[in-house]
């Protein structure tokens, strides 16, 4: 099992969840959807990677692409940038894990984001999404507010905090942390080692 | 041709630095060494991705570990860092480029801060290296203070800032920019593909 710690709102986190469910089919792995908030993380670190430097968001975007074309994605670049509702978007995620509908719920609503050009997390495209994947909007936004979710939130951005992650996407097989779509290969064959070595 | 910019002082730079030969080898590619100073566009740009962030520093380590170890590489980390003389070692660079043996010097003495602990453009470090790949140490020192090196340094540092690089390794072919070791093989592709699209 590889735990797949994720925020809607990270750019290249759209790759890794397009391609998540091929990796499993033919790789033989599993992952753990955990939101969490990188968002609070990257504040706490004083970690601004694009926001205040345009060229390395020209080469980010640019970088998507390319790898997106490379996975069969057609995504519509740039898209809307940074996300105004960030922490709606992840605390819906947060609900869907512990109900059981995060992979479709974060898969559509990013693809919404980067396809169709509608902010994830807000209210058009949770609506599109929702009705896509068969939730009811009201009730979700309501439990996605509330208290218990809140707590889940900051206790799994705690989590990955406690595991060195800063970044997202970040995979994390046994102890060994790996940040970036980029080390989404390593992370998987760093599992099939582990596992084959403690049969 | 891909354009190989680089700047010693760069962590992750050592990794392409020391597989570029075998890379030439075995891909039918051929890479000019560009050395810049990245160090100066990092500054322009406000840009420090470890030296304020510890965690992402030590996640940093371990992940040159994971790579270089599957590359067969063998280093002793963490190395010394950061480098005090970052200048020194690239203006020796840019003088070994005009001169024919940037890609001797630069992997000797990135070779001897990484696998012996010596600091690149430390003037131990940079004694040995001089022995190791037969060029004059003082000779060397003198030429590479000078106003000449001193203008081609300033120069290649515009040239890379033109071409929207914006850290170390970098690799451009034709107008497209690679960002990182872990881009390399991208880079590779794009150049024989590029090739063969225009034979």
């Amino acid at each position: 099992m590889i735990d797949f710690w994720f925020s809607i709102g990270s750019t290249y986190t759209y790759l890794s969840v397009m391609r998540l469910a091929e990796v499993e089919r033919t790789q033989g792995v599993r992952f753990r959807w955990r939101p969490f908030s990188v968002r609070e993380i990257m504040i706490e670190m004083n970690n601004i990677p694009f926001r205040t430097k345009p060229v390395k968001a020209a080469y980010m975007w640019r970088d998507i692409e390319r790898r997106a074309a490379a996975y069969g994605l057609r995504p519509r670049l740039p898209v809307p940038y940074p996300l105004a509702q960030w922490d709606t978007a992840n605390r819906l995620a947060v609900l869907a894990a512990a109900e059981g509908w995060v992979a479709d719920y974060t898969r559509a609503t990013i693809r919404h984001w980067f396809e169709n050009g509608l902010r994830a997390g807000d209210e058009e495209n949770l609506r599109a999404t929702m009705q896509e994947i068969g939730q009811d909007f009201d009730r979700a936004l309501a439990l996605a507010a509330g208290p218990e979710v809140g707590d889940s939130y900051a206790a799994a951005t705690a989590e990955a905090r406690s595991l060195g992650i800063f970044g997202s996407p970040s995979f994390v097989v046994g102890r060994e942390l790996f940040w970036g779509d980029d080390r989404l290969e390593d992370a998987v064959a760093w599992s099939r080692a582990h596992r084959e070595a403690s049969r």
